[in-house]
């Protein structure tokens, strides 16, 4: 499928809310019907194009799992797309979670973007699903997940075959929050080199060693364009690099968002704030989940296996990180909490 | 003075961990004994070499304007030398605060080390305090505070007064957390530039736009050689550099600091965690004292003024940073809330 259609970009860099998306990994995919609406008004407000509502693991993640939604996925995606003005709705999709007619279904809701999650090295599982979304005529973007799991000349063959499947925007995304800044501007470059003149490519950050506003600030000056962030940092791990530090830096940068940073702190403060269970942290967990690159969204599922096992989380998460667990491995985490419940009685 | 003494060190970089001294004013100056021993022994534990104990704002910061400590410092500092075996114990001196005889009282108590503080352009007040260390053989470092308000070869000038007056180690302190990347090298590289032959340069970072930690490896890669942080990033503002991310920072890095990032982990959930007043955090009102350059200490006192005038802690705070002041001018937070105060009911 070519790609010259790529979207025109209003601004230097386009940053793209997911406080309604990664943040339900953090609300335990309990996000309510407004909830969304006021925080898909407040992020309008300031000038944000483009806001991802779903479950934390993308369209049709609810269910035993990954947490059942408390509200219907269809249901926040049309309220969103009721309160926005200017902006408009993503949703993502993981490929054996999400379904091309989970697809739809957020298409007919409102949704004008896809983003397709792949673990760094399975790109060949997204075609159909670009495919598809193509020929809905939405905006897609697509996330080369865990990238640090990988080098940069691999991730960026995986880039490739995104883009030529009709992906707008590979992603750089650094689930783990593991990226230090070598590592993460190894990786923009390898991707811009080889896919920046038909698409755009993005950064997608988790605060787990500090350094997603760090990393993006590297991605924006070596050519990444789409850059992820969230109110409140509020998402998997120790959050996402926060939406609101994100327009304050870019603006005290001379880089033209299009965002108002002022209002985004008040988004923050006065909207996002107010409902969320717990101020994304760099804790132990969160910090071992960055120093060994464990897959950010186990943080809960670890935190009930190890409460349920009495064996620490960060000892749980440190051997997921050993033995490579990937995003969709979830249920490796109860088998890693008995085995230590079992080391730690032997 | 000559300055051909300066220390030998024995890692690549030495972390000096302040959660005893800039977290006092998160703690608002009220830690116990029992606090300070037990961090002293899991900061010593796990290879901390120095570690500062003090007022918040430095030895004899005690005071209706700075706000009176729960604990004599110098009972502080005597427990804090107890407990360390291997760590030695570090104060901070802010002249116009402390005086040359609660640095003796310091040194009588067990301190080793004063950081002598100045505003970033008055580094001409410290002289007689380094020769009084010096006197006492006690080793020096110097805060440049607020150092985004001057320029690299004006900050690096400053440095110079200093080292020529004994200071082993001159710091750009970031005391706003205002600092981006390439702010913050300039200012590295000017100092390493200006006195890197004779002396150590240090980097005090603070969390208020998340670049603490990328700010740390930036020092380090050109050259400097001291770099704070606090646990749990406990200090003003949105906190410090946490020291326990710094260790696991340098350990992917392969720089040696002599520190093993897994205690730290556990020390900051353990000991210091169940002691936090609030997790440091970057909210509205942090950001805005990095976006627009206010001290970071000022935080508590607007909030305080804040909630007496009725006007917002992030209004003030921005106004301070229009007006310009600096760390001694906390007295002038409460004519700017009534000034706001005022222009409300206006």
């Amino acid at each position: 499928m070519s790609n010259s259609t790529r979207p025109v970009l209003p601004h230097d860099v386009r940053i793209i809310d997911t406080t309604l998306r990664d943040g339900s990994h953090a609300m335990a995919h309990r996000f309510t019907e407004t909830q969304v609406r006021e925080t898909v008004r407040a992020l309008d407000a300031a000038g944000i194009e483009w806001i991802e509502v779903s479950h934390g693991d993308g369209v049709g993640g609810s269910s035993f799992n990954y947490g059942f939604s408390g509200t219907d996925e269809t249901t926040l995606v049309a309220a969103a797309r009721e309160e926005a003005r200017q902006a408009r709705i993503a949703v993502l999709l993981v490929p054996g979670i999400g379904t091309v007619d989970d697809l739809k279904r957020a298409h007919d809701a409102g949704a004008e973007m896809v983003r397709v999650a792949t673990h760094c090295t399975e790109a060949d599982v997204s075609p159909q699903h670009f495919a598809a979304a193509r020929e809905l005529g939405m905006e897609t973007a697509g996330f080369l997940m865990m990238a640090h799991k990988t080098d940069p000349e691999y991730l960026a063959k995986q880039a490739r075959i995104m883009v030529d499947a009709g992906c707008h925007a590979p992603y750089v995304t650094d689930s783990a929050g593991a990226l230090l800044m070598h590592e993460a501007k190894a990786r923009f470059e390898a991707l811009v080199a080889e896919v920046g003149d038909e698409a755009y490519v993005g950064y997608h950050g988790h605060q787990n060693l500090a350094f997603g506003v760090a990393n993006s600030v590297i991605a924006q000056e070596v050519g990444v364009k789409y850059i992820d962030g969230s109110l409140c940092a509020l998402g998997a791990g120790a959050g996402n690099s926060p939406t609101e530090v994100l327009a304050a830096v870019f603006s005290r940068l001379g880089i033209d968002t299009g965002l108002d940073a002022g209002l985004l702190l008040d988004a923050a403060e006065e909207v996002v704030r107010p409902y969320l269970p717990r101020w994304p942290k760099m804790d132990r967990n969160a910090i071992v989940q960055g120093w060994s690159g464990v897959y950010s969204s186990f943080l809960l599922h670890a935190e009930r296996a190890a409460e349920r096992y009495k064996v620490p989380a960060h000892a749980i998460l440190r051997r997921c990180g050993e033995l490579g667990y990937v995003g969709g491995q979830e249920d490796m985490i109860i088998d890693v909490a008995l085995a230590l419940a079992e080391e730690q009685a032997a």
